[in-house]
């Protein structure tokens, strides 16, 4: 049987306050779903929308700074919005099996929902190339992972040849019911704030973020919930920083490995967002991440580095933001991804080979 | 200033659907707050109550049961729903500076909260023994780490003696505003099933969290918000049960670290909710607290091996669940906190070396 969420509702007394459905019921009217489809969720999306009011008051002038925390979502990063509905169309139409090349979120989002929905997954991955680590979520979900002989290109060009020759459904950025399901992210801040905020600062990769994003705010601006649109202000690495430069990056690199990607699949959609809304592209370092992650840090937010490029760059450009603004940055992925870069680059407090009295203690903690 | 809840709604528009406003302010009367306690809070609380449709199946018998993916809090466990009270409560009386004695899910909630509130936040350890990857949540939040030269008791004590002598608030298990904070738990559960469930299966360790949800449970039923109370079925690991032996383990032992306890603190109260509520304690190998890890996995959810406890349960006594019983089964911590565990327990999944073709890589999906 099918772990869909109306076979769960069956038997559930009539609740006072029902709670969150997953982001396919909640949006259902905005979505391409019937009745006819089988909703695979996690009771993804939901996240939530938190003040960081040290990062407001970095920038002044009355400007409100909130965090869309979507590493809150169920395998921890805001692919579980896309994989939702690539899942749920999939199973739709009787696949058995998806594919995808991926070395991180995008493998754990698609291993999870495919195998709840008891279907195979499996993953492409360039052979020796990638660290065990981040690959344990895939795994834990039951994911078949494939280390082939070829680099990452090789691996992509194989899942979509696959798709087209086998019994498989891709699930890579390609298919275009993930940014159906991402643009709920834009629903969900307007739902909260009661209207679209006036900066939505969003990292930039693949760009299938920042398309979803204006998708979903123009939609619902459409359909009357909204009375203005947001400035679109999308940040790349400073080493893979294709749509600042207006050209592919041949060897992007960055610490922030989840928009480390020099030639984007949504390249000129999100052009198209930038210029509509009058936004930005703009570059920021990985020193400037890194300092916007441990800001976050200290307001009790633990992100992956490439979040926190949404942070980082609303502090670069922070003397053109609007006196009174309200500021939106999105944060992808969960910090628990990436513990590495977290004891690699905090600030160092951690004091070893104390004396078990407590004088000493109290001596090192400069009492 | 303080990042109170109070600051950050100031200039919000009238939402739509206002959304979750953390757990102190969705439950204010249910807790010791007043109007001059300043809430530190990262929206916490609201995790989903997500159907696990094929454990239920291995019952059978028209049984119902969910899990309470508490994994999903902003710190990635429960420890966030206690921290965001006794965070609170500490910032009331004025507190510059936390303490705890924690090698896990306490630390880095103490540290993302203390932080959070402009608190400084120590955490003793024991020198030598800790992996650093347990910390880089703590150390990412800007907790100040502490290595002594002893064991973990003497940190304990240690921390207890620091609390009393110096201006620093213990937020240990014994800070009576956390197992206030936990029994909220309760009441998000009671709040989407419109009852509470016949069954609530829980890990339990140090026994504060088996001894909230009965509170909790308890005070929303004498608020006429729920018709029933659960059984509280508490399961430990077999190496460390000294609820089920009946007596206090000198050395306890099980992968699943998070409920590696041989003397629980809230032993009594953990024996009242068991007597109340005619429920159960029992123990499970940590081979079943695996098996049922994987099993979570191919649901899409992905634990820490303590949670898994509460499933490893409910199957270990299935015989004896009533027909058509609702059962919650609470997962106390994201399984990301533990990436090895995933990687040495997945089932092998993993095939490398494949050559560049895709005659092999369709060879090796066994198409």
């Amino acid at each position: 049987m099918l772990p869909t969420s109306t076979d769960s509702a069956l038997k559930i007394a009539t609740p006072s306050r029902p709670g969150w459905r997953g982001l396919i019921e909640e949006y259902r009217q905005y979505l391409p779903v019937s009745k006819e489809t089988p909703v695979v969720t996690l009771w993804e999306g939901n996240t939530p929308l938190i003040p960081v009011p040290k990062i407001a008051q970095t920038i002044g002038k009355g400007v409100e700074v909130f965090v869309k925390y979507d590493g809150l979502n169920p395998t921890g990063s805001f692919k579980d919005r896309g994989m939702t509905m690539a899942i749920s169309k999939a199973k739709e139409t009787g696949a058995q099996a998806v594919i995808c090349a991926s070395t991180g979120n995008t493998s754990a989002a698609a291993a999870a929902y495919a195998k709840r929905a008891g279907m195979r997954a499996f993953v492409l991955i360039p052979d020796g190339y990638v660290a065990l680590g981040k690959l344990a979520q895939a795994l834990l979900y039951g994911a078949e992972v494939l280390a082939v002989k070829g680099n990452f290109d090789y691996c992509l060009g194989s899942v979509r040849e696959m798709a087209e020759k086998y019994p498989v459904t891709l699930v890579n950025s390609v298919n275009p019911y993930r940014i159906e399901g991402q643009k709920t992210g834009a629903f969900e801040i307007v739902d909260v704030l009661g209207d679209a905020p006036d900066w939505l600062c969003i990292p930039v990769g693949n760009a299938g973020n920042i398309t979803a994003y204006w998708q979903g705010f123009g939609e619902y601006h459409q359909a009357g919930k909204s009375q203005r649109l947001p400035k679109m202000m999308g940040f790349q690495a400073a080493g893979a920083a294709p749509l600042v430069n207006g050209a592919p990056v041949a060897h992007p690199e960055t610490l922030a490995t989840a928009i480390r990607i020099g030639n984007p699949a949504s390249w000129e959609k999100a052009v198209a967002a930038q210029q509509q809304s009058q936004g930005e592209f703009n570059s920021v370092t990985d020193a400037e991440i890194l300092a916007a992650y441990r800001l976050l840090g200290s307001e009790g937010l633990f992100c992956e580095p490439a979040s926190a490029a949404s942070v980082a760059g609303l502090l670069k450009v922070k003397e053109r933001v609007p006196a009174g603004a309200t500021v939106v940055c999105i944060l992808t992925g969960n910090g628990l991804k990436d513990p590495d870069t977290a004891i690699a680059h905090s600030e160092s407090n951690f004091k070893q080979g104390i004396e078990p009295e407590l004088k000493a203690i109290v001596q090192a903690m400069g009492f």
